[in-house]
């Protein structure tokens, strides 16, 4: 009676969301303190200084029509003219404000962006592990996803990647810092994936692209680069969000910014600002556009999440855990030690640890732990990872 | 090398648009004062003073964290039962929190109903004039519209309207108050119409949906009441925004309600769940949903656009134009003298009138002025419509 594909996709709870509603009940029934939350990716720290005062200033200026009517579809001026300097000024790279479109958030900037890409019949390629939503938006739009594995270090495998493509892939998306590993992809790395991006796309006659999912840009705790992927490959788009560069995921704010020296960029321009209309999104929200033309360049303090990244490193790598050291992000991804990922999450589970298995991430075998928690949560939490532990070795 | 239909979307500027932006082109040139912008909804009055209070206080509060998450996709259980509350009180209706889905505004609304209602080839019927952007939601999710014409004083042509019912119809949208013509459907017709689709639903043993889209129901200068739809047929869901209500569209906060009385109306939710996901919503802005859970029942002041209405309606009736009296909205539909709306319009620029031709909306011969404007406006631009008028007659 209904859309079928609909149906399913709004009848099957994310492993995630059930994790954590499963927290929720148990917390009610034996109280907050055997709860340990690991499942969802909710930053945890507060906005900045600039960007409350900011908010609080706007919302209550006298004239409220101003703050609060339609922006242009593609977002304002003032908001956009922030981010083409934002984005000069870090990376280099001159990206004029008409080819940045203001989304609801990262996962907006996703799906519009790949129905802006996607003929019928078109492929993405995923690099696992990747966010498990990517393959709702490409079938969505009407395309297939090809997934490529990692290396033992969680890098992509560059290898698997150039057998992947076919002359319909239409792009790769990649995610850096990683959800749910933790990687930065290197300035090397990318490089050779753009060689072989421009040596197909040169076979084929016909660009391939790259979408860079940004949402943790900001979250890095080594002395890594998060390189810039227009600076290393033109046909190329980047999808951000400052839910957790400001600490408002709830809000829905992110932008498309489309690479200049991509090819057709202002065709593909065109095309973004179609697929929002189709899509039914009318402006990213206003009052946190404003903001933004005020506050683009703070930055959430992130202090807490290292903090805890290397508290819950050590703690799980002392107790026995293997576990690639994360670089960024907010997750901590461990091997199962007997290699069944669910049959971690439900052991662990009974020790009031939440932590969600790999596979909807396409990586069997592994564990997320997302440590945007209080530090407290991590250190009492350590104990009963400890007979996690144990439970292996009965 | 793009998504074709997305490509030419977002190149065709919607005639609306294409007003709007040649207005503030010629008031850059030749000032403000002779730009008289009847183009474009953007409500005109201050949000009540209890919206801006409440947001002040959210933004205000210390616990950021608290305010800006991410809340449940459906949306924050506190604004549901506040909206739960509300439709029971105001309709009679009692709508569970756990059929309401908290959206970006009403077009998300409308994309993500139409999404989670169509099956392949599908068919939705408009009634004429409707506004431009369903035919956009119901191509994209891979339906049909068909148009059923108006009758004289913007009624529903409910004999055409049966006709064109076919075993492929899965809904009717209706709008009311109407944008472009600001008619309100009575109680009569819309029992006429539910009659006819219960007839139709049990010929075709499937039930034909009604989809109201009600973003101008506070909207109201006449006695008349805007009936509910769900207290006169089962299979309907209300389509609402807050952009109108709470004078503030920018923000993309509105809702989806399913009348518990529909068929498989817990599949429904479910499909409804699946199509926000797939189109890339992750929630409703949380700070506008905390609001709504304070502020629920506030209206926007509407004296001035009851104001405008009738100022506007008596002068353009003086001068001549044919018009019917607009009940609700902030719309007036006028005929164009000579037939041809598009004509009209483009004389009317000449004034710096800047009025929408009605083609778009499936009613050539009428154009479309919003009277969202200053009153001063209104007053200063009637010498102009008589020169409009006066142009007719040469």
């Amino acid at each position: 009676m209904f859309n079928d594909y609909m149906v399913k996709l709004g009848s099957k709870r994310s492993a995630i969301r059930e994790l954590h509603e499963f927290g929720n009940r148990r917390a009610k029934v034996s109280g907050q303190d055997g709860v340990f939350d690991f499942s969802i990716g909710n930053p945890s720290v507060p906005i900045p200084a600039a960007v409350k005062d900011a908010l609080v200033k706007l919302t209550s200026q006298s004239d409220s029509v101003a703050v609060h009517s339609y922006t242009s579809s593609q977002g304002s001026e003032e908001a956009r003219e922030a981010i083409s300097r934002g984005i000069s000024k870090r990376f280099g790279k001159y990206v004029p404000s008409d080819l940045i479109y203001m989304t609801c958030g990262a996962s907006a900037a996703l799906a519009i962006s790949i129905n802006a890409l996607c003929e019928p019949d078109d492929e993405f390629i995923l690099c696992a592990p990747y966010f498990p939503e990517y393959t709702v938006y490409i079938r969505t739009a009407g395309g297939k996803e090809a997934t490529v594995p990692f290396l033992e270090n969680f890098d992509i495998d560059l290898v698997a990647l150039e057998a992947a493509i076919t002359p319909r892939t239409k792009a790769v998306i990649v995610n850096s810092p990683n959800n749910p590993s933790g990687k930065i992809y290197s300035l090397d790395l990318l490089e050779r994936l753009a060689n072989i991006l421009s040596r197909k796309s040169a076979e084929f006659g016909k660009p391939i692209f790259i979408i860079a999912d940004e949402p943790y840009r900001e979250l890095v705790y080594s002395d890594k680069e998060v390189p810039y992927v227009m600076n290393v490959y033109p046909h190329s788009l980047v999808c951000y969000s400052y839910s957790k560069a400001l600490s408002l995921p709830g809000e829905r704010i992110g932008y498309i910014a489309i690479c200049p020296d991509a090819a057709n960029a202002r065709e593909l321009y065109s095309a973004v600002l179609g697929a929002g209309r189709a899509l039914g999104y009318v402006c990213a929200p206003s009052l946190f556009q404003k903001m933004l033309a005020m506050c683009e360049s703070e930055k959430a303090p992130i202090e807490s999440y290292r903090t805890n990244c290397q508290l819950l490193y050590d703690g799980l790598t002392r107790i026995g855990f293997e576990c690639v050291p994360p670089e960024g992000a907010f997750y901590l991804f461990i091997k199962a030690p007997n290699g069944d990922s669910e049959d971690m999450s439900d052991r662990a589970k009974e020790f009031g640890l939440l932590i969600v298995p790999g596979d909807d991430f396409a990586a069997k075998g592994y564990c997320r732990v997302a440590y945007c928690v209080d530090k407290d949560v991590i250190i009492r939490s350590l104990p009963l990872f400890e007979k996690l532990k144990e439970s292996y070795e009965k």
